[in-house]
């Protein structure tokens, strides 16, 4: 595949990492909310294996956070997800599917809950704030719903553990997964969670302040020769493998959480009120006809900017949304969408690369 | 600067016409609504000159089209924005700001009334199908509101009436400036409005089908030589000269419609019913404190990533937008937000670009 530059602008917002990962040795980007996320500093097979074996830093500014605050922001909240929140605790993040009134998927953010009229939406790349406020105005709810002034930083990687312990003391090994606290270096305090979009273990930093953040990304380069540190990007290949989904790519508004496989957080019997019920209901009834599920493809090349249809035996069987080589299994991995009547067998199937039949397996995610 | 590339995946999705594009030379990409814009095929320079001259054909697949339909479009849109659309006409189409509940700038469409229950709201760079279905759904609106399978090809430039003509016959040329109308090619019948983000004259074809819309591609590239017809863009440098305003690079949420420049688009004693209405009152009472205007800076290079402030006598008087090169000034010309107190006068004022003072200049917007 040929190559193409980027153009930036201001549309295109930089972070304020953006002229230390440059300097480091970025070579792509993609946009994501409207901002520059990098992708590859050396290639994504390389990448792999390191984030597998030592820790890396990530720049994810652009998983932007939407801060809603005010009597009616757990209402608010609720509405926007078929996730019953109405137990939910300070000092948990939440990963919950968003739906629209028909039950099709607009995001699925990880949300903090910080007070119980203070919440923290951190979204995938979709505009969650004008959804937000959508519902607001349209429901006369007392919020306040901004995007906040807040980056962060990923820090990923089996390693993870022995660099942040050595940046933030033993303390953070009190964090467990999928839970949030403050914590302190030199006077500053971050709010950190053991989260992030690898299924390699660590945390994410998120940064309120810029001149602190960048201090704390120098010093974690400044101590990390030891733990082999390298600057990354979320990794698709490892992402695919621990089935962790990309809203864009997996899933789009034509896709209801039932067909992600998002079960465990649809509650249609706990009474809480969101939009999209009734229609989740429905089709709950009716039943799903296509599912997302993890395939193998025999060979090692596939640029995936396209449709991609799977075929066995003259029919179409499914679409694939996400690929990407796995230097692990030594083939093309990836995440498909599949009709219900061939997703509960492994099933083989064929699909026409470059004009050549190639064939391909379906198998369960995460990918084993 | 130096030169970054761009991963490409299915969240940033390729157009109809991406694969003719690249076979055409493209060399640069931005994203703007989740889906890839071009924006160099020689240099913005050359291609400004040659705009200005002759004609192009640009794939603006990216100004998604939101279809809102049912007994309350009407309503649903309105709320949207601060301009009285009581008067509304078919055929016609209107240039909005769309506002939040505070009054701030969300997206700055061109609205397309095909029904009194059938609207297409052609957005830039900010996903107004969830603002759209947010309010919706809280205020209970019987409507159907999805992104159009259309893309659509902007044909720019003096001779792209000629070239029209050539195509779709003498008719085109009754087609007054922002109204639209159906126009036959080979049997196919396409939606054309004599609209488009240049001041060079043309028109946007609105394509739902794929296969027809390419084949139209390739006949204005098979008859358009005589007019010396090439692959473009949208023009930085003429679009600010021209004071054509860019969403996420001019203006954003927190920017009022006031501060934009757009007066004449703000309804507030007609009776109708928008979001930010009492806000906007509140607003035009106290005055604006800043607001939008043009500026020309005494240099010839200038890469607008971040926040460039704009100085006088150690007050800062406002930050810069937008700013390219302009081949006709010799010099950078820019959009900016001033401060009130400056932006009534012709003042000059200073900024550091690569630590050195440049000299500039505040004037009207279109830049003359």
């Amino acid at each position: 595949m040929k190559n193409f530059y980027i153009s930036k602008s201001r549309r295109v917002r930089s972070t304020p990492f953006t002229s230390r990962i440059e300097k480091q040795g970025v070579k792509n980007y993609t946009v994501y909310n409207h901002m520059l996320l990098p992708t590859t500093f050396s290639s994504v097979e390389e990448e792999y294996i390191h984030l597998k074996k030592d820790v890396q830093v990530w720049d994810v500014s652009v998983q932007r956070e939407i801060e809603i605050s005010g009597v009616d922001a757990h209402k608010l909240v609720q509405l926007m997800t078929c996730r019953d929140l109405s137990k939910s605790k300070i000092g948990n993040c939440y990963y919950v599917p968003l739906v629209d009134s028909n039950g099709g998927m607009i995001n699925d953010p990880l949300i903090y809950k910080l007070k119980d009229d203070l919440w923290r939406v951190c979204i995938a790349d979709s505009d969650v704030l004008l959804f937000a406020k959508g519902i607001a105005a349209g429901k006369n709810l007392k919020v306040n719903i901004f995007e906040a002034n807040i980056d962060t930083l990923a820090i990923q990687g089996p390693k993870s553990f022995k660099l942040m312990e050595e940046v933030f003391g033993t303390v953070i090994n009190n964090l467990k997964f999928f839970k949030y606290d403050f914590f302190t270096f030199k006077d500053n305090k971050y709010l950190i969670s053991r989260t992030g979009f690898s299924k390699q273990g660590g945390y994410e930093v998120h940064l309120e302040d810029i001149k602190s953040g960048q201090a704390l990304y120098d010093h974690f380069f400044n101590i990390g020769k030891k733990y082999n540190l390298k600057p990354g990007a979320p990794n698709h290949a490892e992402r695919i493998e621990g089935g962790l989904l990309s809203y864009g790519n997996d899933m789009l508004i034509e896709d209801n959480p039932f067909e992600c496989g998002f079960e465990r957080y649809i509650h249609l019997d706990t009474g809480v009120d969101f939009l999209g019920k009734e229609n989740l209901i429905r089709i709950k009834a009716k039943g799903i006809k296509k599912k997302l599920m993890g395939v193998k493809i025999e060979t090692n090349k596939l640029n995936l900017t396209d449709i991609h249809l799977l075929n066995k035996d003259n029919e179409i069987i499914g679409d694939l949304r996400s690929a990407a080589y796995s230097p692990e299994f030594k083939k093309i991995v990836g995440i498909a969408m599949i009709k219900t009547k061939y997703f509960d067998n492994k099933q083989n199937f064929k699909m026409i690369i470059n004009g050549k039949y190639i064939d391909g397996k379906i198998c369960e995610l995460p990918i084993t």
